[in-house]
């Protein structure tokens, strides 16, 4: 219940990660391994009873054998009620129930840090103001985590980094240090908007990537559209309050390359699948794991109407998952557009 | 030796492309296909005589039948005598004598662009102050081009795009007609120093990229430094008087990401065989082609010496080409510096 001391001797409080995906059961094993107390929640009775038993996630994360160190559960009320960091992996759409969730139970001082990458539909908040909005707590309690970081790589023990932003430079700073590890290098930055931005666009991108790797495109044509697209993301980033240099940054252009590059990002696959001329019904199976962009494209293509910047990829993305356009309409859209000096469109 | 019409009924005049490697070819090819006089010339009597004969680049571009409208000389003077624009596709550190030898038989109102990706040892000079020098005729009838051209994608027929720039916007929008093709799309810049060193500076990033997938290191980690690698180009960059905003540009971020990711770059392939333990002797050994990011590591330490700017990758890859550092030293000293807030570093 109380702090304890990593290997290090240096104190430490409890960690309570809530969501057993990839992602979270990957950060829970990391913390854990660095020596720290760490909860790790489930959604259902019977995943915990799995996970705790077999200390395998079977369904997300069948790879790793989860360190000892980390408690199982589902119960969240009592899971969170001694954290100094609950942080929250979850699907973009279901942040808001989850925070709920957590806000009574919690300490009055504990932090909370969002890991999820996405926009929640109709509110058009990101993660950090769905929480704020949904708990009560002030924003400077809130933080959020993101940059490039493909959980696998993570869980197999590869070297990662990433940034921890908030408004609260000192809450950043305990997050920071609550979810290091030595193979897991953590930077701060107090533009919640540009890393949460560039986290949960990219996943836009990374789709359309992903059908440029369908196609057969080359890394040319690949390349370049990413290029464009940072340039789109950071349009929108800089109308929303973000400083344009974090999407310089890991949480931006280093997590757009992962994301496009890897064969294991869900979303360049489900993109990559659509490119090879799968409908978007049979791209979409196949897989436990959610894909972000597919809800994000039309929340990023909301914002951007919001803030009258144009989004051109976002656009023909919505329009191909809305069935309205087909892959090779979208790229001659997108390839048709009016020649110019490259720097004539703000980036 | 006059100007002639293309399929659209634009006239066009002559481009010549000296140098018959595998990016000097392909364009060679490209231009013709698209209506255009092309010359291509070669180092030698014998190379010219044996792709004028086979229709290929037996060498360097074996895959590809070239375009019938090309013709094939090694007589550079008599090459660029009608031209109006000649391209220079040659090794950086050769760009000198290349320019010089076509000074003299070139028209008074020729341009010459150049798609040489180096910085000149010695001198530092980018390749269009090598030409202006060199050749003495003004600047802004001296372009460079640069973008995310692998050679054998835009030879085999994908789209590819690139920057054409020149303190002269007219001859940029002169070359620019010149070397369209419908696969290969050009816009232009006036920015002739970022355009240059984006195209120079990727090549060290992109042996670094290439040394982390020889030591399978992931792509969190290769994504995180290539991020930390175009913070490295911009900074240099900023300091030799580019706009930043060019590096986030096709030339810039579009290269990079293109030469760190395909197997087709040789910058890339020589850091993986490095990576995966060979030694620098033995990494360049079995290819025709030239290694452009060796010289331009020297190089652009050189030039960061000179403008007081710290470039810590170009440092360690130069220590590992210098054998004063092992691959291995070289990840430890990236990774032991200093964690600090992300954005600290100027970007």
């Amino acid at each position: 219940m109380s702090n304890s001391a990593n290997d290090n001797g240096e104190p430490q409080g409890r960690v309570t990660v809530v969501g057993a995906g990839a992602w979270g059961t990957t950060l829970a094993h990391l913390i854990a391994s660095a020596g720290r107390p760490t909860t790790l929640v489930t959604h259902t009775r019977e995943q915990a009873q799995q996970i705790g038993h077999d200390r395998v996630n079977t369904r997300y994360l069948p790879s790793v054998t989860i360190n000892e160190r980390v408690s199982v559960t589902h119960e969240i009320e009592a899971a969170v009620r001694d954290a100094e960091v609950i942080a929250l992996v979850v699907p973009s759409q279901q942040m808001r129930v989850v925070a709920t969730s957590v806000v009574n139970s919690m300490r009055p001082d504990g932090l909370i840090v969002s890991l999820a990458k996405g926009i929640e539909l109709g509110s058009l908040l990101r993660m950090s103001e769905v929480i704020v909005e949904s708990t009560g707590i002030a924003p400077d309690r809130v933080c959020a985590l993101s940059g490039p970081n493909l959980a696998r790589e993570i869980a197999e023990g590869l070297p990662a980094s990433a940034v921890v932003a908030s408004v609260g430079l000192s809450s950043a700073v305990t997050v920071q240090r609550a979810l290091s590890a030595p193979t897991f290098r953590l930077y701060t930055s107090q533009d919640v908007v540009g890393v949460e931005l560039g986290g949960a666009l990219k996943n836009v991108i990374a789709l359309g990537a992903g059908v440029a790797d369908g196609l057969g495109l080359g890394q040319n044509a690949k390349a370049s559209f990413m290029t464009r697209g940072l340039a789109e993301m950071i349009r929108l980033g800089v109308a929303a309050g973000a400083n344009p240099l974090t999407f310089g940054g890991l949480s931006g252009l280093g997590d757009l390359i992962a994301t496009c590059e890897s064969p294991l990002s869900r979303n360049r696959t489900f993109g990559e699948r659509l490119g090879r001329g799968m409908s978007v019904a049979d791209a979409s199976g196949g897989t436990p794991h959610v894909v972000e962009g597919l809800t994000t494209a039309r929340g990023a293509l909301a914002l951007a109407g919001r803030y009258g910047v144009e989004m051109p990829i976002a656009s023909v993305v919505v329009a191909v998952l809305d069935g309205a356009m087909t892959v090779r309409q979208a790229i001659d859209a997108l390839m048709s557009r009016g020649a110019r000096p490259e720097l004539d469109a703000p980036l």
